[in-house]
């Protein structure tokens, strides 16, 4: 599988997430047996509109493995000392002369596509704005769904938090949306629940989901639980209340399969109990782990 | 050639440039192909005091190119949580313990001088202070302009935007300056052209040099144009109409030879139309890339 | 010698400093040749919390001169453009996926410990909060003393400044203490003198020491003079007339031996004088450089 840029969830076909799960498990492979690749003349550059280190490391850790190198800047919005305000299109013309691969966190949706598009090295989209896609954590986030439950086809999910702003839970749903006879419950507060343009897909793609505001009452039916934080960046606190119901503890736990496992892209603020962390369904530092591997793959995708 | 420090442009002659430039054209190749130098014991220390991402990707990634490692800060400034303010001395007699040549970005003009007169690893100046010296910028515009019109001797330039206070277009006269039959027309409103001490120095080397205002008389004339910001940081702005004179769009670069280039330091404000970029005469981010080259030539003269 | 995490100067017996001192000359033997050692696969995580470019760069050159690699950041409290406070241990679980080894400067005392607590990859200390710990600097102060003085057992040690809240001279201390027949001259104003806990573990093991309040008094006699800062960043500034005892110039050098040394961990801000810095007493800057080896032999001894 050869690709120029990974831009959003929408490039990634069936068959193509097929073959970049196959080329994951052999990254892993690779990892565990402690080798490597040999891209020791290629460059990767992190170039960050913003902090976001776990992305980041994930990324650099990642190149390294492969055997690569890298050159990293968080604060690429100050990329230079006499202005700021440079045009992303010339800093990306420039950048690409002194790298392999780009690998993009820029503040405004649409950044990673306005990149792509000049672009004479592979960029890979690391997140661009709020509302905008981060392709990487959705492939991760699907790639432990396959892992752990071995199929993602007939695979029942519930989405938790705050789904209108979740912009990890929009792109699992869309990559979901995808496959055979997937079934989503979207467990929110009314007010925080998934928008209509996902719902539109979904109908669309004739994918079975429903509409929840108690978590308990999914959980004894779910595969996966993909737990978001409630509390929205531009909304404030969330009343403690509702947030009592999109809660997992040890009694929530419970309710749940053994065969079945919980999700979270990241970090948490209270949505789990750090007690359930030993719960071998946890599958949240797994999931991070993944990440590894998948951006590996992708990044041997890009530089092929 | 075996040189102990970068500090000014001044130090440089012409045969020792001629040199540099054929080692430049030997790391152009070794890239081209692939290839890497082993450089793999050796690490540069980036210590920049402010950022300068532009410029301290350049260096990482022409070390990387060599097979050489990298540690890197941007806030050198901050070198120790315990006090601010440690004398550069003292900051650098501890880096040269961590690495094998050090790249400094100083934010006082002689900063540079100061650290390579202590240093017992090589320093190579990556810019100190506004009025300061930037000789890797101004010996990788000189390169472009062998590299693109084949030759330096003869060469008619126009430097065009705040002369008085642009540390790039300062550097190049100078090095222009000890070249044979070089022609300089400096294109700047009165109040920001050229400053006397360069004015007298290309008098006192008998080189050809003219004041313009008005870009549009002198572009059939020459071999390279050579853009900057006409906005000073310590001036703030400059009216819209003194503006229209010292910018590049589709209707100048009719006036501008076939054979001619434009080149710009960047980051660029409004100097040049994006229209212009696909122009092959449009050499700015041809001139970003033959950094990587000089500064990979020059840390190999310096480390072997 | 395996080492799980090095976490505070206590968990190093007399026969652990002997052996991590061998390994250390080994290291250094292997720089000097221009040599490493196959890390290729090893990545160390530089977890900073804060700057502190000094342990930061160390600790990098050390992974890079054993051939390992490095993912860094200094601004770990924005480990997420999302939200900041994420718990230490929900970080140390993410990182641990990234890297063979996490080296953590962290802000509050016992951070190292608790992420140690739930890691499974090795933790080093490097720096715990300012009343923390910082035992790689207490072990690198060690194996100067150790190389300069060819003995540690019986070495007469005077500390000199702020040694209430110095981290560095009561982790030494500590250390010195394991060892027979060590003298110890505290050197400070009566209100900045070495705290009970110290004194009373110097007691507890027979360790001869004492008060002082005038350096010269004490110069004549001792192998080693450990200068630190006397302005305390939590107390202002220090009147000038006690600056006057606490400082060492020309003069003061003429009171001590020749075989003894002068040693800070850096920086200073004026209490050596730099016309000293040429002594070949003035250890400080090659203390600085014993850090790339002592660091090194922990990596090795926690990485194996």
């Amino acid at each position: 599988m050869k690709l120029q840029h990974i831009i959003e969830s929408q490039q990634f076909t069936v068959p193509m997430l097929s073959e970049l799960f196959r080329l994951t498990e052999e990254m892993e492979r690779i990892v565990t047996r402690g080798g490597t690749r040999d891209y020791s003349n290629k460059i990767m550059a992190s170039l960050f509109y913003g902090n976001s280190t776990r992305t980041r490391f994930s990324f650099e850790s990642a190149m390294l493995r492969l055997g690569g190198k890298v050159i990293t800047t968080e604060q690429a919005q100050r990329f230079s000392s006499d202005m700021t305000g440079e045009m992303l299109e010339d800093t990306i013309r420039v950048v690409e002369n002194y790298c392999d691969v780009i690998v993009l966190r820029h503040d405004e949706i649409g950044g990673a596509a306005r990149a792509a598009k000049i672009s004479r090295v592979p960029v890979i989209n690391a997140g661009d704005g709020k509302g905008g896609q981060h392709p990487t954590q959705a492939l991760l986030d699907l790639y432990t769904i396959y892992k752990e439950i071995k199929t993602i086809e007939g695979v029942k999910v519930a989405m938790v938090g705050n789904l209108a702003e979740g912009r990890t839970v929009r792109s699992l749903a869309y990559l979901l949306g995808k496959f055979e006879r997937v079934k989503i419950y979207f467990v929110a507060p009314p007010e925080l629940q998934m928008r209509q343009d996902i719902v539109d897909y979904l109908t669309h793609h004739n994918v079975w989901f429903t509409f929840e505001s108690d978590l308990g009452k999914v959980l004894r039916e779910v595969d996966v639980v993909y737990m978001t934080r409630l509390e929205s960046t531009s909304q404030g606190e969330v009343p403690n209340t509702a947030q009592h119901s999109y809660f997992i503890d040890d009694s929530m736990m419970c309710l749940l399969p053994q065969h079945s496992i919980v999700m979270h892209p990241l970090p948490r603020l209270n949505e789990i109990s750090p007690a359930v962390d030993s719960d071998p369904r946890s599958a949240y530092f797994r999931q991070t782990k993944n990440g590894i591997f998948v951006r590996m793959a992708l990044l041997v995708s890009v530089l092929d």
